[in-house]
């Protein structure tokens, strides 16, 4: 068993500057403390609540972005896509194309995605349920690409609530034998949940992160910022990035005790 | 009040002589009940539960039989579309463009729909509160095009299970003013509730239905095929054909006596 | 098919004065539309979300008013019992004895209930589904008593809300052959939505008996009361009793649509 | 901090033999891992989905037993109430009353257990949110019984599933003060999901126990039987006792990391 890998940066793009400055911030605290690191921004933020929503950089001023900071900081790299024909262009400079989870079901997305070679991390809809991404995963490796990581990030709960359900990390290790990464920020949103925006728990995130390292998952993906409450997205969920190694200091212990055990999720047969 | 409108035809476009037949069949059911009907097929299953199910015929294929429905029958036409990139050949032929649930927060694709001038139906995500939707059709209005329908097709509740909330029908209608259009028979299906197919009840259309008519709604959709125990899609949910009409007399004479209440959702303050 | 029969009156009991006042306010009403009807409320409100919440007179003040209004109104009378202890004692003076929703799994409870010969009515818990109140009608039947109501009510849905689906209507008719009966005013509770009180959406019952109605059940519930907003519990759900007449005249009309069909709920196989 | 207790035993009482076999397996196992330990057991299964189902010894012959275990083993004993009356002859021999979960806002059960004086352990209900039991455990808080327990057992997920949102832990022992118990075996039944009884998913026992430990419960409650699949209820649940060491020592390390911290659950401000 591998330590818990962090999938880390701001919610979306702001500059090439900010970019550059948070990925080395994180990339310092991840190699001190011994995790692997994946740093995530989004080009663009193509699911707004609402049309007045800041949107992000866009695709043609981020590419160069990814590519620089791949190169000086030998960090990899990671970005959703939304259309087909944005996996090509992308993948020429990202580690790894990120399905978002509204639209984890659009066949030829995922199938764009897996064309490219690159690894698909598919975050489930917050509509399904654990069992239904066998399928979804199954769209990818079919079309002949093995690598593939699920990310869990609720499940829709009533209105603008959502809750995550442990019990869906082995069963979609077991089904698919893809990583399971912990979305620990987006899982405690509140979709809608302030009118023209989301809100969220930021609050609860160490919560849900320790429950999630407890039970055994690859990896944790975590939104960060320098002044989450200035951000123009996702602010309300955010870590504090002065916050991350003490989050992630204790995340590490954590993982060290669940990965020694040889069947962890089950009781023996 | 208009009476409600029946939005109706078999999930997936099969060929050209199934479309002109159904079309027509259900033309001659309607035009005798005095009901509006729009013709709904799909040319493409874009977010089937599996790889290895039907996807339909496809863009290039569909194009000609909607013109030449429109045109023979007299019959308007909608269908679903995917991506941007569809929006603007599909709106020469078609008469409404339907955005899929899963993609109701896809700005991009809500603004290239607006952009076409056509009648856009927005099907309500699963995971979304009525009062959400207020955004969604902003998008869309915002964007110069005010011919907007919402659609409700039910909500996420627990796994593999959709619940309608009827309360969605008034709040939708007094939160954004468009018609709320009920999906009587998405709204029964069990997403991903057979493995690798989705499940349904089609014994609880008219249950749902009566109720929807009950509550006010301007129109039902309700997919319809001669065989649906052999349709390549949808099957379990869609109504048989030779039951339409006891169908919609039923809900025409609710509909009477719905639409001449002045107030019908709440009580006069 | 008879037409649908009302259960009303205000939550708890004040006075006796009030009692008779609204019992005989409802009765001629529901006497001028042609509506059968029992008179509802509680001497006890034993699950109040606080302590600090008004409960009502008690049993031993309320079985006297209960008496008299099954004499001089010649109207049958329901409340609600907590314990077996209860059963006995009451039935003597009621002619319906309900089971709260929170309770219909008590086994004892509900045996007690049973053994009076009373009409049992039962709410189906807000954590149960549709098919689970096979079982618990059983209890009551098959201790010897076969004049089972079962009261849909809503079902949980996310924290401090509730949704009715309307499927489970027909489903526990065919399941139990006992009459369904739906309760407007709790199914629109927003139970805990006020912190030391439960919230309520006055203005969607309409919405939701409308849509009871056409869907067929066999009576409506609904507390009422001559000034909901200082009535002291279920205020914000009940119906000011001004509206009740207005109310009932959209429902009867609906009613008397769905009472003529022979095979409502589910398509002819 | 003190290291998280253990809340175990069989469903029900079988027999005096059957307990004392178990109280007394179980203690050797908490004593020689340092974990403390109250032998729990129901002597009447109140609320079985069916009449036929098993309901276990009953009060008058499980008194006995209770208070057996009690002096020759030193094990305090917690069992279930489910009227007024039981409350004060099963305080005479147990440390622990717990209202049942479908009980959680029955007013006058609770007062009559605060009024015992024996510390209150109070099952959230499957229909409450986390911060709906600030009024509940204030109702025996109020009655002057500071000792109260809340215990976590999971909240309805759609029909006939339960899910555990652990941010709910935090949540209410903020709002109460109270410790956290999680009840890790109901927390995995399926309510009614076999038909005439509850099915369960025992496998899953382990990550969710886990989940729990590391969020910080004070607690686990476990129901364990030396043979779960013969157990006359909740057999589907229920731990294999000949597991239950392994089980423990596992939250055991996870518990003393946990325990570790200050500020456990939120970030600090």
């Amino acid at each position: 068993h591998l330590p818990f890998m962090l999938f880390a940066g701001p919610c979306a793009m702001e500059s090439r500057e900010h970019a550059l400055e948070v990925a080395s911030a994180i990339k310092e605290i991840t190699t001190e403390l011994g995790i692997g690191f994946v740093y995530k921004t989004s080009f663009d933020k193509a699911n707004r609540t609402s049309l007045s929503s800041a949107r992000g950089v866009g695709l043609d001023d981020a590419l160069p972005v990814f590519a620089e900071i791949r190169e000086t900081l030998g960090v990899p790299v990671l970005t959703d896509i939304h259309e087909r024909a944005q996996c090509k262009p992308v993948a020429e400079v990202v580690d790894v194309l990120q399905i978002p989870a509204f639209l984890c079901r659009q066949t030829d997305l995922l199938l764009a995605a897996a064309e490219t070679g690159r690894v698909v991390k598919i975050k489930k809809g917050q509509f399904l349920a654990p069992w239904d991404m066998k399928n979804v995963v199954k769209k990818v490796t079919d079309a002949g690409n093995p690598n593939v990581l699920i990310t869990e990030r609720g499940a829709s709960f009533g209105y603008n609530t959502l809750v995550t359900d442990f019990r869906g990390v082995p069963t979609m290790a077991r089904d698919t034998g893809a990583p399971i990464i912990f979305d620990a920020t987006h899982s405690v949103q509140q979709p809608g949940g302030q009118g023209g925006t989301s809100g969220g728990q930021r609050e609860m995130v160490p919560t849900l992160a320790r429950a999630a390292v407890a039970v055994g998952v690859a990896g944790i993906f975590a939104e960060t910022h320098p002044d989450p409450d200035n951000a123009p997205s996702d602010g309300p969920n955010m870590i504090p990035l002065h916050l991350l190694k003490q989050f992630l200091t204790e995340l590490k212990e954590i993982d060290a005790l669940t990965k020694k055990r040889q069947n962890l999720h089950f009781f023996a047969e």
